[in-house]
């Protein structure tokens, strides 16, 4: 089972990441609705034509009429969503998400959910530096990743449905991870930078210090401005992963401080061979 | 005294930033003539017309007419050349450089320089991930930061000139500092920034690692592509001042580790916030 037209889509939250989903589907003639609290974000969705309809309130029959169902909240008030409102959910419907953080969610979902309704959780790795819908673009999936998260729990159906959404929003590479597998990663490939960039950004306060700066130090740190409730919220969700990811980071700096102070120019040399050599495997395809 | 089309100017070294000043001033109509190592670099500069004239050698008649020296040399190359073929340069000829580090350098240059020639240093702070002048380019500039680095040998009419090249060539911003106070600011922003590159990407090995990443682990680690040849060099003549910007940074991505491991989510959001507020001034004057 492929995303088709026929299908109703909700999502629940739009933010940068549910409008960019919202943006997308809907150009691509899907039908898509959405629910979201803020009055601002369901007026700029109707207005810019991202859904068909958006609203405050969670409609009875506007959820039970959704084939699928996408939640882009952050984490609790996902849980509390689904504990409170899966009785509207329509049976055999499926739900997903966005959420950055996996372990946490999927156990806790999966165990409270209804039998006749299937989550399979997701992470579409591609954001900006600004939040909400009112920075949305739909071009942020192109040449990105997209992990599909499984359980045992979930079925070939929604596994394959799952993927289609990830096809359809134009990602370039789509894979499948455990969610303690998908922790461990994100806690290094996006966690840990995101603390890099913080601690370079707030260790300095020289003054002027912009006046210095190349592309180099403007790129670690891009990310250093961040949503702070919601990057909160997920580093400590994801706390035992992330911590010791800092250590394994921190263990390789002190690699290179010790190379420098002993003066091993060889040594230092190899280190910037090998990452060289490496990082050409992390261009993005199109790139 | 500016920079002017009646001036001679001669590039020694032709590699990224070298080729990408003669491709700047050459296409604005300077006289550029330059002198570089690699048989393979004279000749894509003459075919590329990015200079009027290229050599492999030494001439001391090409070296007697210059009014100006641009070195873009590794920093001990740089040195060596001076001391050699110091007795070419025209009386009142202004030499600058490119130099990444000054410390070690200005002070040695300006010492052992005839009294009728003046070396005024300075930074541009721009660059690509690839070296060579086969990669040059001279919209690197655009946006860029210029540093001219002055000691008190330095006068107003070399001084002025020096920042007339950075302006020529499209820089956004030029400022100017002691030797001392532009290696502890490159210690840091550029110097750290690349070793924290090189850590990310050498200490995980997880296979297919590329499958899962966004665009914050692909930008923190852009520069982890580097000439290990040139680096290892600026690192250890830069030595003192990157191990103490590399113990700032770690003490305050530790600062961060405490906050998760006691679960001060006030705490990490302040930090958070900070950081966002503070990074806003680091975009570049185009953005």
């Amino acid at each position: 089972m492929k995303l088709n037209r026929d299908m109703n889509i909700l999502i629940v939250g739009l933010g940068l990441l549910g409008g960019s989903y919202a943006m997308s589907l809907t150009r691509q003639g899907y039908h898509v609705k959405a629910i979201t609290r803020s009055h601002a974000s369901v007026e700029y969705a109707i207005d810019e034509g991202l859904v068909e309809y958006a609203t405050n309130e969670v409609e009875a029959q506007l959820v039970g009429e959704a084939d699928i169902v996408v939640f882009a909240l952050y984490p609790h008030v996902f849980k509390e969503w689904v504990a409170e409102y899966q009785k509207y959910f329509k049976s055999g419907a499926v739900i997903t998400d966005v959420t950055g953080v996996k372990s946490c969610i999927v156990y806790d979902i999966q165990s409270m959910l209804r039998d006749d309704v299937e989550f399979i959780a997701a992470h579409p790795m591609a954001g900006r530096e600004k939040s909400g819908v009112q920075n949305c673009d739909d071009s942020i999936f192109k040449g990105a990743n997209y992990v599909v998260v499984l359980t045992d729990k979930n079925t070939q159906g929604a596994i394959e449905l799952c993927k289609s959404i990830g096809e359809v929003l134009g990602f370039a590479r789509i894979s499948e991870l455990s969610p303690e597998e998908h922790d461990k990663i994100i806690a290094f490939v996006s966690q840990l930078t995101h603390c890099i960039a913080i601690a370079l950004m707030t260790c300095q306060t020289t003054p002027h210090l912009e006046e210095y700066t190349g592309d180099s130090f403007r790129d670690l740190t891009r990310i250093a401005r961040l949503n702070d409730d919601m990057w909160s919220e997920l580093f400590l969700l994801n706390k035992d992963a992330l911590i010791s990811e800092m250590e394994l980071f921190e263990g390789e700096l002190d690699k290179l401080k010790t190379l420098l102070i002993e003066g091993d120019r060889e040594g230092l040399r190899e280190m910037m061979r090998y990452s060289t050599a490496r990082r050409a495997v992390f261009d993005k395809p199109k790139d």
